[in-house]
């Protein structure tokens, strides 16, 4: 038992992220079979990659194209925002990662000899990482909102239910204050709002002690978190264009990409979202509300290239149910309701 | 022998800095005593901690002060600025070391989930570096420059009559460009101005690959070059309070202060200045100029601190002699001229 689960928890690797949702996924068919009320037909794919990026699934999907061709998929493997207020997951960002490289001086040199007549790569790229990010919280990169969907006031003002307790939110995470793009809610901007990161940043001498070295080189890994209806592609060749171009004269930059995935997005209108919605309503008593995340799952963008069938995100975990973790669990609460939800998105999605 | 020293070359480790020059001073005084014109008492000082911070040597000369009493002291650890141009030099820098760190969020974070949302220490880090310095080169820590020495526009003139060739010092390490701060040349950027290099920085994932993270710290270090009348603590406490000064209010920043060192100068109008500069005239048969080099010595301040007594830098390598690296060497054409002026210094001094 947990103070968020008072009816108890299953404590266990994987027990949220998402063995026990899959367990769900199947006692649920277990029960519809049982009672049999299955009101459609159902494929399932047991996917055992998804941490490592589903490197297999892609060609899987490629080459069973008919095997696979099905109305809609569901995929238990997110969270809803609370028990009191449940959601279904209706957006995922995209991404674009690069790597970059500042390349000064040919060596490491002294910067007692050299230190105030040449351009230091840590400074560069300090100023140009500076210069990424302006003063409203915009990212600088010309043309990279050119793309990025506009969403409306109605689905912001739906969104926007969803209790944002800033107190909360910062104490969770040790801030005395958060920050971001101007104009819009910490909400909105983990989630239909595109974001740019430095995940790292390395360069010179980084051991113990003092070491007076002016280095050659400075590197860092940037990644932006994509929405609909950008690409990956076009991001990272806009990325490195901009890099390339506020890069002063007197050093070299190198800008490497790494890997992408494209945005996901399960528009509120449409059949597969209404289902979720009204099964998660009924099971939950209570309304439902759509809730954008603001990680990636890139195999739904892929499903909905090949299958041609939109991705429903109903998972039932909480934000605090420490995936990937020490401690990680799964309320039974919420493994329960999911049991519940799921034969009732059938039961609509097939009217 | 090599392009530059056509007489040929001692390679070894150590030949230029020092044990080469320490050499010359003994075969000097070898011939002085043998030829009986030593004119003076002289004590010697083999000092072997110099390249790791002469940690006892400090000790030592406050617990000797008496026995170390001298009028000056003359010292083979430098180098002169080509064979066609001799200099002695005049001035070291001192130095300023830190350690920052600056600590958003309390762990790391995945970028998905909080990107866009909260300050990310590598870009708040990014941005307070890039402020350090304005776009004239100038350091913007409040009251970094008011007790730089104001040098003449003599010694300026006199300082700037070394050839400072531009394309070759780019050349050298590969530079389209060089920088630094405005009004001054590249000869006065390196000695007579105080400097700041970020010798190191790091934060978040610096492995192979993509990892999005946006990281609970991220930290530099940061060297400042002190000309005189600068001092170490002076310097540190100015740039904490501008550190802390610029930080933002949702992170926490930390200043760690490393070592430091004065910087020290010899005027040139001094009886040792004058008496090394004659003798080397006399030696190299051309006329002599003075040269403050960018690198530290601190010992030299210590001396003049405890024992009232001028340190002459006469020494006789050359810049590209590969002091510490593989194929280091010292011509013998410089060896020779350090034993032809050494005498002459002490005669000129003796006078």
């Amino acid at each position: 038992k947990t103070e968020l689960h008072p009816d108890g928890a299953i404590f266990a690797r994987g027990s949220a992220d998402d063995k026990g949702q899959f367990f769900m996924q199947i006692k649920a068919f277990e029960a519809m079979m049982k009672t049999n009320s299955l009101p459609c037909n159902i494929k399932f794919i047991f996917e055992g990659e998804e941490e490592v990026g589903s490197v297999s699934l892609g060609d899987f999907v490629n080459e069973f194209k008919e095997k696979l061709s099905c109305d809609c998929i569901l995929i238990s493997d997110t969270h809803i925002y609370s028990n009191e207020q449940p959601t279904v997951t209706t957006g995922l960002r995209g991404l674009s990662y690069v790597e970059v490289e500042v390349e000064g001086p040919n060596r490491d040199l002294h910067s007692g000899l050299y230190g105030g007549a040449v351009p230091n790569p840590i400074h560069v790229l300090s100023r140009m990482i500076a210069k990424l990010i302006d003063e409203d919280g915009q990212i600088t990169i010309d043309g990279f909102y050119d793309n990025v969907e506009d969403v409306s006031d109605e689905e912001r003002a739906e969104m926007n239910k969803l209790k944002d307790n800033p107190e909360e939110f910062k104490k969770s995470i040790g801030l005395n204050g958060v920050e971001g793009e101007a104009g819009y809610t910490t909400l909105e901007r983990t989630s239909i709002r595109p974001t740019l990161d430095c995940n790292g940043i390395w360069g010179g001498y980084t051991g113990e002690g003092a070491k007076t070295v002016i280095p050659s080189k400075a590197s860092a890994k940037i990644s932006m978190r994509l929405v609909p209806y950008q690409t990956p592609e076009e991001i990272t060749e806009k990325f490195t264009k901009y890099f390339e171009k506020i890069a002063p004269d007197n050093v070299r930059v190198k800008v490497t990409p790494h890997h992408g995935g494209l945005p996901y997005v399960l528009p509120t209108d449409t059949k597969e979202y209404l289902a979720a919605k009204q099964a998660m309503e009924t099971a939950f008593g209570k309304e439902v509300l759509p809730y954008r995340g603001g990680g990636s799952i890139p195999i739904t963008s892929m499903f909905e290239q090949v299958l041609g069938a939109k991705s429903v995100l109903m998972g039932f975990g909480l934000d605090s149910d420490a995936i990937h973790s020490p401690n990680e669990h799964y309320g039974l609460f919420n493994f329960y309701k999911g049991i519940e939800s799921i034969p009732l998105f059938f039961e609509n999605y097939s009217k």
